[in-house]
């Protein structure tokens, strides 16, 4: 067994020694410069902690580790372009750096080399592994478009934005842990059930990243506290609030979104949470989600000894206050 | 034996049987607007033409041949935003249609789904299906930015241009007959040797397609009569006059260049092209590709009546006169 500490060694060596072409220069450029932004490199680390649980060879299994990685980033390249985003781990966009033309093409051939490394797999699971990673993408890619067109829209449900969450980010999480278990020669029902820990697991994240952005330490929390109801993003909190506010806390919610002062756009929200006790209710959302997850770890016909390890990353990552 | 016209209609049943999924509409709609906004099919043809000749099963082939298409058409939606271009086919592109964030979403997934058509080979040579495929996608994406790049320079060589035009397009081409050969359980040396018919076909046609731009029948040419010379694009016949032109008729060409009257610019340009002989210096190229491309289809070691209706698909297109 690794720990996460170790296997997050393993795939920095192995994108460390990816060769990337050299002509033309400006194509390649961007895929290096955000492969070296970092990152927690978590789906990665968790691909492998898949396979190690499913007693498999780490360093077979690093070819679909650079898949999705370089899947993840070749995203967020095209992300920042459909944001507008002029930063990314605090350091220039790609497109701002080379242009959106470029932007765009570099995340084209970036999927590419995606391709290129999931089909380095040993050939005997060539195929699912590559059903695996397709339909991952696939549904990464149906994430972001919900997203945007949620931004326009002001009847998004809750079960709508659960399942945009889960597409954009959950189906990742759960992608890379099936192709370590593919990658293991772990039974389909095993794959599965590795699957729905992991995407259960990225629900819980993104539903506690929404609690946090409002509830988390500021000092602790990386990004501005409470940006989410400055930009009036549509959060599990906000859309619960919608849900239950009473028609004069409902118009009082459309007031806010237009005040221009930020703190007491803040306040008036945060009381609005308290009174219909949204923490709460997301927090208990939250552990349904990570209820899911672990029911579907102890499902796996593995002594718990062996799940020690993926349990202690999953409560790391779900116990921080940032 | 099939004939192009029969292969093509195989290459338009499978397009029209193709399912996509329909939520988020907005993400598979322009999918199936751009598939459905035609063609000539080229490539899928060329592919099952390659199949044919290699006595190979044209339905176990149909996944590769849609791939292709497939692929094609996603790099079509991301070229027309990047050449801000309103028109493709003569009806709107995606971008104009749908937005330029959801044109890159679409194409992106319509990458995702090329994977996933390519994936449906037969598992036996599901790996060198797929290092063809990826190799053939990451060459025209080289292309395309050469291309993009090419625009801003005043410095692009003769080899430079032909290296461009070879990955923009008839890297496409070889690859496309390439695969054909492979799901035909061709050798790898026959593999090779169709791809390099297709290859040197494919920069052949483009060579002409530069050729006909100006000398062109313009009744029957489909776009606007010298075109290139008016938005000065470097194609091969400019390049090469620049190449042996006089200090004095540089400065003519360089004058022309900012000519508003494009009547007159045609006149001038087309009158330096008859003083060097650039017609007849292009063609003269343009034959050489296509000896390279005889030369290796007739080192394949089948009888040459079975290479007969590729030869006659081959001098279709390149004896158009538009």
């Amino acid at each position: 067994m690794h720990s996460p500490s170790e296997l997050l060694k393993h795939v920095e060596q192995a994108i460390s020694e990816i060769q990337y072409p050299t002509y033309p220069g400006n194509l390649y450029q961007p895929i290096s410069y955000i492969m070296s932004l970092g990152g927690k490199r978590v789906r990665p680390t968790m691909l492998l902690m898949a396979v190690d649980l499913f007693s498999g060879d780490i360093r077979k299994a690093l070819p679909a580790a650079m898949a999705i990685e370089t899947f993840h980033n070749f995203t967020l390249i095209h992300d920042d372009i459909m944001d507008n985003a002029p930063l990314r781990r605090g350091k220039q966009t790609v497109h701002e750096k080379w242009g959106t033309n470029t932007a765009i093409l570099s995340g084209d051939v970036m999927m590419v080399e995606a391709n290129k490394h999931i089909t380095n797999v040993d050939v005997s699971i060539l195929k699912p592994a590559l059903d695996t990673f397709n339909a991952t993408a696939q549904g990464v890619c149906e994430g972001q478009q919900l997203d945007m067109e949620f931004e326009n829209r002001s009847d998004v449900s809750i079960p709508e934005y659960i399942d945009m969450i889960r597409l954009k980010t959950a189906v990742l999480l759960g992608g890379s842990m099936k192709l370590g278990a593919i990658v293991a020669n772990a039974k389909p029902e095993e794959a599965d059930l590795i699957y729905a820990f992991g995407e259960n697991l990225g629900i819980a994240f993104q539903l506690q990243d929404d609690i946090l952005d409002v509830f988390g330490d500021p000092e602790k929390f990386g990004k501005q506290i409470a940006g989410d109801i400055i930009a009036n993003k549509k959060t599990f909190l906000l859309l619960k609030l919608q849900e239950l506010a009473s028609k004069e806390d409902h118009a009082k919610l459309i007031g806010q979104f237009v005040n221009k002062n930020n703190e007491d756009k803040i306040k008036h929200i945060t009381d609005l949470y308290h009174n219909y006790k949204i923490r709460e209710l997301a927090t208990q959302e939250m552990k349904n989600y990570l209820d899911k997850a672990y029911s579907a770890l102890r499902k796996i016909a593995i002594p718990e000894a062996r799940k020690s390890e993926i349990i202690k990353l999953a409560e790391e990552l779900m116990n921080r206050e940032y």
